[in-house]
């Protein structure tokens, strides 16, 4: 497929779903404050790889790719969330995300916690009122299910727990997978089962585009950690020692700079096979394959 | 109906629930301190007003109270995250809740903030899983949609947003009941109402249920402001002045201490008057609003 294809594709989408999340959000009778609070991180940009891959998803089964533009905003609102509360000062306290002040920055401890409990609350209520003509109300309690199963206790929650709990710990590569797969991985895993699901995918093909999304959530985290790594090097302009290689609770910190992008290019031909062996036409989820793989930023 | 009929009624449903809610805990797969922080909350006691008011409603049907189970513990765990979050340093920043430590000061504010995320994410996966023989799927998806929009930004979320904007303003009556109708009314309505919903009622009296139950969350508020009161002049051992009548944005300070009787002897009579225009067998839901009414802690 011509990348120019999926760029179009990408910015359609892309675009479709801002209008969502603005209008869903805008539309709520709430103090106005926390609807700002909660449109100012929800529009901060970002990549969407999230809802893209929803889309993709419904794309490979053949289907209207609209059908998912209520999932796609639910868990956009759940990424964004997390981001809110894992940048607060108790948590990773960060003042920059993206290069815009962090939530709490601009209103507060307190309006940045509420406005991340609201744009939780509401992804649930979204997928709710998704038509019935989009989904069975059976298909929307399967995408209730694997949202909450992807973002709880059990999902990024317990990741981001198990992430502070190990900070400045010696992390063993099992250590370190669980807290990617966790963190991150769920929610990227649960974007493409969510588009199975309202597709009506038999359990086999969500099995499969489940594994897909499992090694492709791997690739992104590993390729993350090499991108700060060489971006360090770039900064101080010169190869970094060992000090940085051994920045702990990193892949290349665990595996070795060549140790990481030779774990990197297998997770992406594991996903990849993956892929292929659902026999969809599977050309958009491919493309943010090769996206995520070789991803300057 | 004789109070010890309520009081057997309540002390069983409140064991089956603190069951159900230390089994949906700890069947989770994930990382231990979280699911300790969420049952330390859990567990902390507490009226569980909520919960009984659901089954209460679905006693009022004659269903099986125990279709109730979920949904009840769903909503004692929106109530317990809710706890959790105000109680913060950045919020409320109380260190005791019923005598015992908050959440945050035994567990840190990073995991007390993820228990409470952990809660809310769970409670709405609960819904999804209630037994097809106790709900249609149309149903669980009114639950849901009932549910969120009770306790997001257009409920208690938007409550505590005005409830923290509104602090050292001068409040005047109607900015008071914003806050109370939102902040705790909203979801005292919504355990009304979810009993209603699950036991598939007309509009009618869903309509009637939730009047009753707008006009028990502001009685229990307004009780809530003159115990305040009370206590603190039991406390110092004599009637406090205006000082303390005067604190911000209570009922006392609002409508003297003796309008605030008379509202909430009204917002009771209101209650008991849509209560019995329902037809249904409400003993249960009057014996919870007479408790209200009198309670003394």
């Amino acid at each position: 497929m011509q990348p120019k294809i999926f760029a179009s594709f990408a910015s359609t989408h892309k675009q479709l779903l801002e209008e969502e999340l603005r209008e869903r959000v805008n539309k709520l009778v709430a103090p106005s404050v926390v609807k700002e609070a909660m449109l100012y991180s929800l529009e901060a940009g970002g990549k969407r790889i999230r809802p893209l891959l929803l889309f993709a998803t419904l794309d490979a089964f053949g289907l209207d790719t609209k059908k998912g533009l209520l999932p796609a905003a639910a868990i956009e609102m759940i990424h964004t969330y997390s981001l809110i509360h894992d940048d607060l000062p108790s948590m990773d306290n960060d003042d920059l995300r993206r290069g815009k002040p962090t939530n709490h920055k601009v209103f507060g401890d307190a309006f940045a916690i509420l406005a991340g409990d609201a744009l939780l609350t509401y992804s649930f209520q979204l997928i709710a009122e998704i038509r019935d003509e989009d989904a069975h109300a059976t298909t929307k309690l399967a995408l209730i299910q694997a949202l909450s199963q992807a973002s709880g206790a059990e999902g990024m929650v317990g990741g981001q727990v198990a992430d502070i709990a190990g900070e400045d710990k010696d992390l063993t590569l099992s250590d370190l997978e669980y807290i990617h797969v966790h963190k991150t991985g769920k929610l990227l895993e649960c974007s493409v089962v969510a588009g199975a699901i309202l597709a009506e995918a038999t359990e086999e093909k969500i099995q499969r585009l489940s594994k897909f999304a499992y090694h492709l959530g791997l690739a992104f985290q590993i390729r993350d950690d090499i991108l700060d790594l060489e971006g360090e090097e770039e900064r101080i302009g010169k190869r970094v020692g060992s000090d940085a290689v051994n920045k702990k609770g990193t892949y290349p910190s665990i595996l070795t700079l060549d140790g990481a992008k030779a774990a990197l290019s297998e997770h992406i031909e594991l996903a990849k096979a993956q892929l292929k062996e659902t026999g969809l036409s599977t050309h958009m989820l491919e493309a943010i394959t090769n996206l995520i793989e070789t991803r300057d930023h």
